[in-house]
């Protein structure tokens, strides 16, 4: 932490951030420069980073601690992906002034859940004022094996496409957080916003793919755009067919009454799970990976030589989309 | 880059960020979820983060390419202040809808020309829209021998307190951005507005110092305020002599003609010189360092038992000052 300038900066860093960096030697109590961090022989690192702008990226109101764990949970997606193991982190906050005590506990306090969750620790950060809304940054480190980080740039024809978890769940759970959906049961309801607050990083499943799989990302933009950028990068394409798209059980009922669309599922983002490809022989073993970490692989395509993403229907026809995911500019 | 969510955010990417990442093999090109990074043996990783605020961190209106380059020169001084050979960095920007290539133009330029100067590589980065200022974040990794790295916490009683380059001129910069110090040539101001926005890190003289000094940082907060933060770190105070601290012609000038006080020039911040304390048998060979890198370092005090900063007067009389440094909250 480099702008300890004042008093008050200085109560903050101590008062609710150094608890969260006590764990790291490196880290020198939040009270250096910088801070060091050796990593094991033979490993490399892997470093990422996420903003999130209020009103943008995040509802204005939304509770600190699910701000702070969603912010740290994009950037450990985003090292899952890479099939990377978490190490640290650092956190910049342009906050307005009148933030108070309460903030940075319930802020604070959202880290150090998902800090035990994940097995890291806070590096450093930096604090600074703003006039507007606020705007925060995550840098997150870890490590892997040499040379054996998964890349979104080795999909090969013919590999099996397969994604985790359930998508568009997160889509809906935003529609339903802004007072749509209102058809579904409460339980369904909550259970779709809180997958768009606290999305699952799957942090085991990428660690336990090294060595499996050709490509990889996690689902941020949208499973249509996110398989586009594995084929763009690899120089392939690839065929999903809908119908084997894993839903959850109220994303089900929400298309099944109509109350949301097939585009916003596949199209919405947010999702964080990992979508890879992998050669046919590989499937046994992503099978138990899979059930040894208690998290659904679904297989749910292909990838070809033509480029682009087609999305097949029930009746094995393409179907066509107005965006394939979200924009910022 | 994790967030390329559209079409122009890929476009904004490959066309400006992504040649500053073309050093960097694991860079990917900003075509991947995360960057990797090999570190060489015996080397540990040192990494620090800054946010930068318009019109709180920098003037509204400041030229893109200079604002990059404060940015990336406030981050690699906290590397130099630990000793760090910068590697790499991640950038995180919130910026306005309107922010055309123009601006992505600029800002990508100041930080290639940077780069080069200071031989680092772009890693990855993150773009937001925001309905407020621009808000920027930076995280920059460097590396040190294991178990090297300079800190705040080794400051003995009897160590001689350090100073490189001059003091003031950033402080007295801002003021002359402003409008202030009229009465100055314009030679003088520019010369005071130039340090407030390029800061120069001591990249090589951090290196240099290891293994010579007990402890370092960087002059962010104001010399006072900094001295003070290594007193505490350490369990130690200090005291140093006004008249020792070295100034810049234009700072002396506006001192001399009332324009500008001491206190301004002792507790004004954003120097980003490099303040540290060594025995006196180091004193040889910090002066040879001084010399094959040709950057001035001054003697102003000395690490004291009773705690806090003493500051003398040509008299020998304590000053006293209202405010020791910069305060965000």
């Amino acid at each position: 932490v480099t702008n300890e300038r004042t008093l008050g900066e200085f109560e903050i860093i101590e008062r609710f951030f150094a608890p969260l960096a006590a764990g790291a030697p490196g880290a020198y109590g939040l009270k250096n420069d910088a801070a060091t961090l050796a990593l094991a022989p033979g490993q490399e690192l892997v470093v990422t980073t996420d903003l999130m702008v209020e009103g943008i990226d995040y509802l204005t109101g939304e509770q600190p601690a699910l701000i702070a764990r969603r912010l740290l949970r994009i950037n450990l997606s985003d090292l899952a992906a890479m099939g990377a193991r978490p190490l640290g982190y650092l956190v910049g906050l342009a906050l307005p002034r009148g933030v108070g005590a309460e903030w940075f506990e319930s802020f604070a306090g959202g880290l150090a859940c998902d800090q035990a969750t994940f097995s890291l620790d806070l590096l450093g950060g930096d604090i600074s004022a703003t006039d507007g809304p606020t705007v925060l940054s995550l840098t997150a480190l870890g490590t892997v094996r040499m040379g054996t980080a998964l890349t979104r740039g080795g999909a090969k024809v013919g590999d099996a496409v397969y994604v985790s978890g359930s998508i568009g769940d997160a889509a809906l759970g935003l529609a339903a957080l802004k007072g749509g959906l209102e058809v579904l049961s409460e339980e369904g309801r909550a259970a779709l916003i809180a997958r768009y607050r606290l999305p699952e990083p799957r942090a085991a499943l990428g660690q336990a793919l090294v060595g499996l799989v050709h490509a990889a990302l996690d689902v941020s933009d949208g499973l249509v755009a996110d398989l586009g950028h594995i084929g763009e990068v690899s120089g392939v394409g690839a065929r999903i067919e809908a119908a084997r798209v894993p839903l959850s059980a109220p994303a089900r009922s929400a298309l099944y009454v109509g109350a949301a669309s097939f585009e916003t599922v596949l199209t919405g983002g947010d999702d964080y799970e990992l979508l890879f490809t992998a050669p046919a022989e590989a499937d046994g073993k992503i099978g138990d990976a899979a059930r040894a970490l208690g998290v659904a692989i679904t297989r749910i395509g292909s990838v070809e030589a033509s480029p682009g993403v087609v999305v097949l229907d029930e009746r094995g026809q393409p179907m066509e989309f107005r965006t394939t995911g979200y924009r910022h500019f």
